[in-house]
C-alpha cells in the first residue's frame, strides 16, 4: 500500500499543475518526470514506510554529548541520498540534478507521506545549501555547498535561542570578528532540527548572530556558515546541549546547542553582515512551503489507511435496516464515515494544489516571472498554515475512522497525529503567519500582492464551471474584509491585527475553495476529453462537501471581521 | 500548582449548581463538602499530579500472560481508595458515604485533571458495582459489590469484541447455563479498561453474552459478573491475551481478554436474561457523562498550564511597538496567545457546568424527580460528545500557547492532548452520540424530551441578562432544524440521520451557550451581592467570547442542516 494517492498526484501533477507546459522546453519529458517519482516511490515504499513505527518507538538518545539514533536511520536517509533526493534541490552548476522545483516537490511529497521525520534531514540540507548558493563566496560554496549537494554534508538552520524563540529581533547569539577574517561564536541555540546527529560526514549549520556595535533589534542580525567540523577536519566548538523529547517527528532530531563554550567556536560571515535575516528569509520561506507540504502529505498518509480501513472493516448495519442476523456493512457504508473520509478528501487534495502551484511560481520566478515572486509571497503564510491546520484536523478525523484501533500503535494514524502537531508551531507559528499576512503582505506596495492574486483567482473564476459562482461571492466576501482590515491595521495596529489568525484562516479558505476550482475545472477537461471516470466524480463530489460544509464558514468569520470582534482583545490578563 | 481553578469550581458548585439547596436537608454542610474536596486536592497535588508525566513514559507492559503498571501507580491509585473516592460513589446501606452525586463528581474532577488515567480505575469500579446495587441478588453484593466499595475489587465492562466494537448486535460471546444455576463463559473481549493489573485483590468484569436459544441481535444480549477470582479463591478462566498500545491514557491498562479458553470460565447472571444491554446502559450512561468530566477536566489541566506559561514567558512586542531595546513582554499581552487562553476558558467552564448540572440531575432523580430522568437523557449525548471534541480542542489550543515547549514532554499538554484524543472514541464515538441524539432522544415519547430541555432553557433565558436575548435565537434556531430533522429521520432514517453528527454539534454548542447563560447569570448575583471582581469580569467576557466565535457558528450549521445537506451521504465508495 502506499501512503498517498499516485493517481490523484499524477492528476494534479499534469492536468492542474500544468507540468507538461513547464517542462516542455527542458530535458526532461513526462517519462522521466515519472521515473523520478517511481523512485521516490520505491524509497517510501521500501525504506521509509517499513521503519515507521520502529523509528517513533525509539526516540532519539542523548549520549555522551552525542545524538544517538536507531539503527534503522541511517540506512533509510542514505538510500534517500544516493538517489539524489538532495542533489535533486540543486542547480547544475554546483553538482546539482537541477530538477524543476514541481518535480522536486512531488518527489518530496511521497517521501514526506511516507516518513515525515526521515524527510526533514533533505528538506534542511537543501534549504541551507541554497542559502549558500544564492549568498556564498566561491571557496564556500567550494567548501560548504559542493558536499552539501552530494549529500555528505547536511544543513540546519540555527535561529531560535532560549530567551527568543519567535522574536528574532532578541538574539544574544554574537559574533566577534578575528583577524584572518573569520568570527568568533558564542551563544545558544535552541529547537535545532537536525541540529545534531551522526547521519553525515558533517552538519553545516546557517547561524544568526550579531556582530558587536551592528544596530539593534533585527537590523543587526548577521548570518554565519558555522560547521561541526572545521575544513581542516578539527571539530568545531559546537556541543549538543541537550535532546528534546517530542510528541511526534521523532526522527528528526531536536537540539539545544551551545556555541563557543570553550571559546572556540569559528565561524565564516554569509554575505554581508546586518543582512543576516534577509538571507534568512529565503530559506525560511522554502521551509514554510516545506511545512505545508509535510502536513499535507501527513494528512494524505493518514487519508490513505482510513480509506483502506473503512472499506475493510465490517461493523453494523445503516439505520434503517432491521434484521440484527443480516450481514454487518463496511463502515464505509455509513453516512457519516464517508463524511470523515471526505472531509480528510476535501482539505488534503487542495493542499496539495496549493504546494504544487508554489513550486510552479517558484520554477516560474527563476524564470524571471515578476509576478510569480509577488504571488508566492502572497500565498506562502497559506500553503505553511492552512494544511498545518487543517490537515491536521484530517488526521483526527483518520483516527476516528479507526476507532479504537486508530488509538494504537498497531496503525499509523496515531503517529500521523502526533507528527503532524508540530506542524503549526515551527517555521512561524500560526499566529505568525496570520501577523506575516495582515501585518506585512496585505499591506505591502499599497495591496499590489492582493490585487495580483485576486486577479488571478477572477480569471479562473471567468472559466466558469460548478464552483466559480459560489467562489466569486466568497472572493468579493474577502475583499471587503481585507480593505476593511486594512484600513484598521493602519489606524490602530494592535487593534486592526487582534484577529490576524482569523483573517488567515479565512483567506485559507477561500484559497482552497480557488484550489477546487481548478480541480474539478481540470476533472472536467479530463471528463471532456476522456471521458468521466469514478475519479473525477470523487473530485467533483469533494468540491462540494469542501464549499457546503468549509468555505462556507467564511460568511461566519467575515461577519466576527468585519466588526473585528475585540472579545480577545478586551480580555485581561488578570480576569483570565 | 493546581490542574484545575478552584476558586471557579466552587463558584460553579455554590453558585451555579445550587449546591447549597441540594444538601440543605443532608448531613452535609458546605464546611464537610469544602473538606472533601481539599482532602481530593491533597490527592491530586501530592500524589497525582507529580507522577504524570513518569506514568506515561512507563507503559503497562504484557509479561508471561500479566499486565505490570509502573511502579508508581499502585500506591497512587491505593491512596485514592484509602481516602474513600471509590466507596464515595455508593450508598451507606453497602457500607458507601453515600454522597451526593455532585460532591462525587466534583472530586472526581479534581483527580480527573491532575491525572485522568489514574481515575478511570475508581470510575470504572464505581460504575460496575453500582449496576450490582440496581440489579444483584443479595449474595452478588455481599461476594461482589460489599469488597468493591471497599476498595479491594475493581470492576470493568466488558462490550466490545473483536469483530463487534460499536455493534453489540453482532457479539458472540456465549454463557451456556450450567446445572448449579451459574454459566460457562466463552468469548473474546476487547479494548476492556482496566481489563487486567494487580492493584486489586481482584477484578470483577460485567460481561455481555449470549444464552444460546436466546432472540438474536441486542435482545438476546445477558448480562454477566464474572470475577478475575472465584469467590473459593481459585483463578477463574479469563486470561488477557495482549495490552493494547495506546497514544494516551497509558495507566490504564486497555486490554483484550479471553474468556473461557479453557472452558472453565464461570459467571453469575446479573438481573433477568436477555436485559443485559438495558441494565448496561445504566453503565453506560454514567460511563458516557464520566467521560466527559473527563475530557473537561483535561481541557481544564491544559488551560491552567497555558495560562501560567502566558503570564510568566517574556517574548516579543505589541505590534505597535518600534523600539527593539525595549522590554520584552509576557505572552499574555499578545491579542492572538489571550485569544488561544480564551478559546480554552471558554470550553471548558461550560463543559464544567454541564457536567456538575447532569450530577445534579443525578442527584434529582435518585430524590424521585421524574423530569431529572427526562432531561438527563437528552444532556448525556451531549455531556459526552462535546468536551470530548472541544476540551480536546482546548488541549491543542494550550500547546500552541507552549510553541515549541509544548511539543515537549517537558511540560503536560502535550499528554493531555494524547489522553484526551481517546474521548471521542470511547464509550460510544462522537458519529454513535448523534445518532443517539437525533434517532432516539429526539424522537422519544414525541420529542417530550426536547421539550422539558427547552422549557427548562426558556425558563433560565426569561430571567434576562447579557446572554439572553443571543441564546433565545439560538434555541428557536434549533428547534426549527430539530422539527425539520425529526420528520425527515421519520420518513428516510438513512438520510435523514445523515448528518446526525453535525446535528449534535449544533444542539452542544447550544447547551453551552445556555450554560454561559446560567454562569453569567450568577455571576452578575454574585456582583450585585458581593460586588464586581475580576473572576466575575472574566466569566463575562468569556461568555462574550463564545457567543462572538463559537455560538455564531450555530447559524452556518443550521442553514446547511435546514437543507440537510446529502454531499456525504450521496459520495460512492468507488470515488474516493
Amino acid at each position: 500500500m502506499r501512503a498517498y494517492d499516485r493517481e490523484d498526484l499524477q492528476f494534479q501533477l499534469w492536468e492542474v499543475a500544468g507540468l507538461g507546459d513547464l517542462i516542455a522546453d527542458s530535458d526532461l519529458d513526462r517519462e522521466a518526470v515519472n521515473g523520478i517519482l517511481d523512485a521516490a516511490d520505491q524509497i517510501a515504499r521500501d525504506v521509509f514506510l517499513p521503519i515507521g513505527r520502529e523509528i517513533d518507538e525509539q526516540e532519539p538518545q542523548f549520549v555522551d554529548g552525542r545524538a544517538i539514533l536507531p539503527d534503522a536511520v541511517k540506512p533509510a536517509v542514505q538510500a534517500f541520498v544516493d538517489a539524489g533526493f538532495i542533489s535533486a534541490g540543486f542547480s547544475p552548476e554546483h553538482g546539482g540534478m537541477g530538477l524543476p522545483e514541481t518535480v522536486h516537490q512531488a518527489a518530496a511529497f511521497i517521501l514526506a507521506a511516507s516518513n515525515v521525520s526521515l524527510s526533514g534531514y533533505g528538506m534542511l540540507t537543501v534549504g541551507a545549501g541554497r542559502l549558500i548558493q544564492s549568498f556564498g563566496t566561491q571557496a564556500q560554496k567550494k567548501t560548504y555547498l559542493e558536499p552539501m549537494v552530494e549529500g555528505r554534508f547536511f544543513g540546519t538552520m540555527c535561529l531560535s535561542e532560549p530567551q527568543a524563540g519567535s522574536s528574532l529581533s532578541d538574539i544574544t547569539t554574537r559574533a566577534d570578528p578575528m583577524d584572518d577574517g573569520r568570527y568568533r561564536i558564542t551563544g545558544r541555540k535552541m529547537w535545532i532540527s537536525g541540529g545534531d546527529h551522526e547521519l553525515s560526514e558533517n552538519i553545516v549549520h546557517l547561524v544568526l548572530a550579531k556582530i558587536p556595535g551592528g544596530p539593534p533589534g533585527v537590523k543587526g542580525i548577521s548570518l554565519f556558515v558555522v560547521p561541526k567540523f572545521r575544513a581542516d577536519g578539527t571539530r568545531n566548538d559546537v556541543t549538543l546541549a541537550g535532546l528534546n523529547h517530542k510528541m511526534g517527528y521523532r526522527a528528526t532530531t531536536n537540539c539545544a546547542l551551545n556555541f563557543g563554550d570553550g571559546g572556540e567556536c569559528l565561524g565564516e560571515l554569509l554575505g554581508e553582515p546586518h543582512k543576516g535575516l534577509a538571507y534568512m528569509f529565503q530559506m525560511m520561506n522554502e521551509a514554510r512551503i516545506g511545512v505545508g507540504m509535510g502536513a499535507t502529505a501527513l494528512g494524505q498518509a493518514g487519508y490513505q489507511v482510513a480509506l483502506a480501513y473503512a472499506r475493510e472493516r465490517p461493523q453494523g448495519r445503516a439505520p434503517g435496516a432491521k434484521d440484527p442476523t443480516s450481514k454487518q456493512v463496511a463502515i464505509i457504508d455509513h453516512a457519516d464515515v464517508r463524511r470523515l473520509l471526505l472531509a480528510q478528501k476535501s482539505a488534503v487534495e487542495p493542499a496539495l494544489a496549493l504546494a504544487l502551484l508554489c513550486a510552479t511560481l517558484v520554477d516560474a520566478e527563476r524564470a524571471a516571472d515578476p509576478s510569480a515572486g509577488v504571488l508566492l509571497g502572497m500565498l506562502t503564510p497559506v500553503a505553511k498554515s492552512w494544511p498545518s491546520e487543517f490537515c491536521l484536523e484530517a488526521n483526527k478525523h483518520a483516527i476516528q475512522v479507526l476507532g479504537g484501533a486508530g488509538y494504537t500503535r498497531d496503525y499509523p494514524v496515531e503517529r500521523h497525529y502526533r507528527d503532524n502537531r508540530l506542524n503549526p508551531i515551527h517555521e512561524g507559528t500560526h499566529g505568525i503567519q496570520g501577523m506575516d499576512l495582515l501585518g506585512r503582505k496585505i499591506l505591502m506596495d499599497s495591496g499590489a500582492g492582493f490585487s495580483v492574486l485576486a486577479a488571478r483567482m477572477r480569471s479562473d473564476i471567468a472559466a466558469g464551471g460548478e464552483c466559480a459562482a459560489a467562489l466569486a461571492e466568497a472572493l468579493t466576501r474577502l475583499e471587503d474584509v481585507t480593505a476593511h482590515l486594512a484600513a484598521q491595521v493602519a489606524e490602530t495596529p494592535d487593534r486592526g491585527l487582534a484577529n490576524a489568525t482569523l483573517y488567515l484562516d479565512m483567506f485559507g479558505h477561500v484559497v482552497m475553495g480557488w484550489m477546487w476550482l481548478r480541480l474539478t475545472q481540470a476533472a472536467q477537461k479530463v471528463a471532456e476529453r476522456d471521458g468521466d471516470s469514478d475519479i473525477l466524480r470523487g473530485k467533483r463530489q469533494a468540491a462540494r462537501y469542501f464549499y457546503a460544509r468549509e468555505l462556507s464558514r467564511t460568511r461566519g468569520w467575515a461577519e466576527i471581521l468585519l466588526r473585528n470582534d475585540q472579545s480577545a482583545f478586551d480580555m485581561q490578563d488578570g480576569w483570565f
